[in-house]
């Protein structure tokens, strides 16, 4: 008897919207089995259903304990599990469905956003053996007292990458309602492009940037563990992305994405004398407050004077304002300056390292169009531009032809 | 510190049908809670989703698995629970949720009909211990290996039964939505009494003769464990009928209650030669074909022949017709005879054991008003009659009149 080959395939919400939605999935999973694959599958609530849950528990309480919302919650995956494993038999394929209590994914106590500790293979490879398809709802674990947690935001593809790992498989699928993962959003750019491949990095960068396809944490789980996430459409048959380690790679561009958020304001600090401690007091005390800030940029000016500006989620740009200004005379700032309306455009690549001139290129083509650039950060894999928000539109699409559709004429 | 004293509180679906309704049950376990009692709460799915989630079942598969509808069923009850203690948290009473797996509420294998084989109270004592009211999924419990399991009709009810027995307490309470177990059925009685008091045997005997307010499965469970079974409307705080130990008892009735059935027909199968293994031999066939037989009448007439008279569900009548002359031969029988219209009323009380002419009575009453009995039936504790359909709702009001209101006026 041949090895068993095993992958894991994760169909999210919109995968499983409906119950024609769950019977053309089990076909799609029939053709994994017929290739003679071992099938192990993450499935998500269906559609709308926790929106639905959330607002049920809304009618009852302003804010519910998180240990009875995940209480709540985790039913959403249950009934997928349930009804999808019906559709493969109804398709006469052998499958059978676990709770993640029932598999023992295990998980630290934080309710609403757990961390996965352990999974136990036991009950998923003695079924695999007895060549059944296996279904483990996603999103959900247990912690070391048997309280049903869950996994926070994008937590079924962080179940089905750690199944991944843990069966010792490199092959994740995460099947969603879009191609793969594009170098733009297509609402901002006409013609992105699918990649094929990116690397962990990239995708991590995109991610945070704004493009919503995986959340990060799934992304790091799969770099951690080496595990390949082939990301693609649930209606078509087509390839979609894999994101995977940047040395296996076959091609390489130099930026593999443009992104644009609109939902951040930019605040500044001046002429604050320089010494130690002065940042570390202003971005605790915002932390504290539970404003996250994205892009911080400090200048040293004249007179050993130095100015602070950083990013925060335009909903919280009101309290951000009165933090800052309530601790201004506190650091002997000049003055504090804002725009509550701009936008963040970022080229991301892992070409950009070892290719010099990546920025000077992009502001370049920012400049020639007359669009200012107004903050300056940099990472690893990205460059991100503050700019005016009635510029982001054409920003992104000259940064995108400039990188990426120069490159395909070539 | 004062011993605790426990109550199991059950509520079924019209009680937590929507999120009013839940902060209604909120309330009323509040009072129990300032009264001092340790609350133990089995909740039902709200209102019509058991009915929902199988309909979508039944929109991917005719014939679904049991493992499976047990994994979809058991959904509907987590979500009462977690929002159950959610609105006893806005009520700032301390309360939490457990799932059956959670308190080890073991069963057999018999998926969708499962048996309670036992119960883990260590967890249970702990949060009631701990000043909590403990709000468990009713109707469901897991297997030895871990697999989700439902009790079948009236589970809850049952779930409520089992958790009093094993808490050692015998204060049990069944909220529904209506006051009680009645004399009869106010569709076609006028003016039903309540009972205060019902002996388990004429509650078994009420509910195979059509009373749908208990599943007998959960009294013969509380006749076992001796618990006192409060059934109450959620809507009110009006007293509702104790189902008890007849010794317990303080006032017996004659009878305690009218019911009518129209959904049977009758099969007389006539003149079989009267020889051993006969009976055995037809309702093994009929059993076999999955026909439930209700009342079953043998009469030896002259030549030593006799005559088998049941009933059976109008929706079975025409196998059954069809299985009764294909053995008509081969018992030697002259012929059969039936009739797909009819009802069966019945008399049901502990004291008729002790009253004589109790049947007589009822049959004086029947004839009085020039009704015919067509099958006589009685067991301990009651009295059926099978009569022509068209005198179902006079027979049962003239019985109820001569047992159960004539004594009102005495």
């Amino acid at each position: 008897m041949p090895e068993q080959k095993i992958i894991v395939q994760k169909y999210g919400g919109t995968s499983v919207a409906t119950p024609e939605r769950i019977m053309a999935v089990a076909d799609r999973i029939g053709r994994y089995v017929n290739d003679g694959y071992s099938v192990v599958v993450v499935v998500s609530a269906m559609g709308k259903t926790t929106d639905t849950l959330v607002s049920l528990a809304g009618e009852i309480s302003s804010k519910p304990s998180k240990r009875e919302m995940d209480m709540l919650l985790s039913t959403g995956e249950q009934v997928t599990i349930a009804l999808l494993a019906m559709a493969l038999h109804e398709k006469d394929i052998d499958a059978i469905s676990y709770t993640g209590s029932q598999v023992k994914i295990i998980t630290d106590g934080n309710f609403s956003n757990a961390r996965i500790q352990s999974i136990s293979t036991d009950r998923i490879k003695e079924s695999l053996f007895g060549n059944k398809v296996v279904i483990v709802a996603g999103f959900q674990g247990i912690d070391t007292e048997d309280n049903i947690t869950t996994l926070g935001r994008g937590g079924s593809d962080t179940s089905a990458v750690a199944l991944a790992a843990v069966l010792g498989t490199r092959d994740c699928e995460i099947y969603t309602d879009v191609q793969g993962v594009f170098t733009a959003d297509p609402r901002v750019v006409t013609h992105p492009k699918k990649l094929e491949e990116i690397s962990y990095e990239e995708m991590l960068e995109l991610s945070r940037l704004g493009a919503s396809v995986l959340h990060s944490r799934s992304v790091e789980f799969a770099k951690k563990y080496n595990i390949r996430l082939h990301v693609r459409s649930s209606f078509s048959l087509e390839q979609g992305t894999i994101v995977m380690p940047v040395e296996e790679m076959m091609e390489k561009f130099v930026i593999s994405g443009v992104t644009t958020k609109a939902d951040e304001s930019k605040i500044t600090i001046r002429d604050i004398p320089d010494r130690p401690g002065i940042a570390s007091r202003l971005f605790n005390l915002l932390g504290d407050n539970k404003i996250y800030v994205n892009m911080i940029v400090q200048s040293t000016g004249i007179d050993n004077k130095a100015s602070i500006s950083f990013t925060v989620l335009k909903n919280d740009y009101d309290r951000a304002m009165e933090l800052c200004e309530s601790i201004k005379d506190e650091f002997g700032a000049s003055g504090i300056t804002s725009k509550k309306e701009i936008a963040i455009v970022s080229a991301v690549g892992v070409g950009m390292l070892s290719s010099y001139g990546v920025a000077g290129r992009m502001f370049d083509v920012l400049s020639e169009h007359g669009i200012n650039i107004e903050m300056i950060s940099t990472s690893e894999t990205g460059i991100s531009c503050v700019i005016d928000l009635d510029y982001m539109e054409l920003a992104a699409k000259i940064i995108h032809k400039a990188f990426l559709e120069e490159e395909q004429q070539a």
